[in-house]
């Protein structure tokens, strides 16, 4: 299949990298092609990686993810171009932080979230929040830690929900791990969580880690 | 030791009911004495429980519980009195939501937090937050719930967080359950997080339940 991923930083890149390894195509965009990150990513990662600007990437997509920083997300989502989204499931990762804030601070509202601004902003995209509550190397390599922990997709289409769990399955998350926390409204749950971990990466000294869910069955 | 236990709820009944039972004297604090559901719930819980005035019960423990309603916790606590916090441990268990959103919604900034403002407001009291993302029954009984889970103490002042977590002990958390996240300023993680419990709630169809941190060691 062929992923169009939004952003060139380190979660663009382990995401675009993990979609290349387990078989698909993937053109990187950044705001404009030639982006340096992009283009030594795309040598890096072989054949199936290419790189262009936003509206390419999301353009090539058959599925878009955004991985740009949730604060200039909105932004790069108009500059792929409503067209190159209608239709397609786009994988939402961002974080709506204040990174000039210590530790970064949430800027949405408690009843908003960016994902649910994208939804609104892109109304024929078939938004779908996930993976924005672990750091990229477990994004990627969920089995890098002990034992079962959990990932989360929030979207109002029940089958791009289910393509996304498909991706998720791919990258090594076990089907039960992943916890469908309803319509795209949830993602406010998500980004707000995101609260806490800054919070316990500090005091576990590592990003290496994630959440577990007790009971979950 | 005498706990004076602010808010008359089910997280006030519950906080309450296990102070008592792990052998200590409470008194049950409300707007004004008499409250109906502070005389029940110490003619329930026996001789060493006790009800009153928010004043009363501040000023009768030795330790002060802060178990009211956040969007009306600085509110409790100006009728408590500053006088009666002052130099007292104050454990602040209240999450600041509207509860007329659904789901209710944080209703604090994502650069503060209740438990940050309630330190400035009584800035001799020693404020640690805790239990606040927990159902009230997963806060008394966490072995309730299978294996391992995780409880969070945040504030300005380690002797207190030590004397809040031999009071989490002896509610059946282990010592290595309890994750001191740092200063008051990192109630904001728990706070936030609150949101994604309330998902998880739906989600899961039920409040019992909680997060485990992996790896946390």
């Amino acid at each position: 299949m062929r992923f169009g991923v939004l952003g060139t930083g380190s979660v663009g890149r382990a995401i675009g990298g993990k979609l290349v390894e387990v078989g698909h195509e993937v053109k990187m965009g950044s705001r404009s092609a030639g982006n340096e990150n992009a283009v030594a990513w795309a040598a890096e990662a072989g054949d199936a990686a290419s790189e262009g600007s936003f509206a390419d990437a999301a353009a090539f997509g058959e599925v878009v993810v955004n991985a740009t920083a949730g604060q200039r997300s909105l932004e790069a989502l108009e500059a792929a171009g409503a067209e190159n989204l209608a239709g397609k499931v786009l994988v939402d990762i961002g974080n709506a932080i204040d990174p000039n804030e210590r530790p970064p601070a949430l800027i949405i509202p408690g009843n908003d979230s960016l994902g649910e601004q994208i939804q609104r902003a892109f109304p024929e995209a078939r938004v779908v929040k996930t993976l924005n509550t672990v750091n990229n190397s477990v994004m990627v390599d969920p089995r890098g830690l002990p034992g079962s922990h959990n990932v989360f997709v929030c979207g109002n289409d029940e089958e791009a929900k289910a393509e996304v769990a498909a991706m998720l399955e791919s990258f090594g998350w076990a089907g039960e791990e992943i916890i469908d926390l309803g319509d795209i409204s949830s993602a406010r749950g998500t980004e707000q969580y995101v609260g806490l971990w800054v919070r316990l990466m500090g005091a576990l000294g590592t990003a290496e880690f994630n959440i577990r869910i007790t009971p979950n069955d």
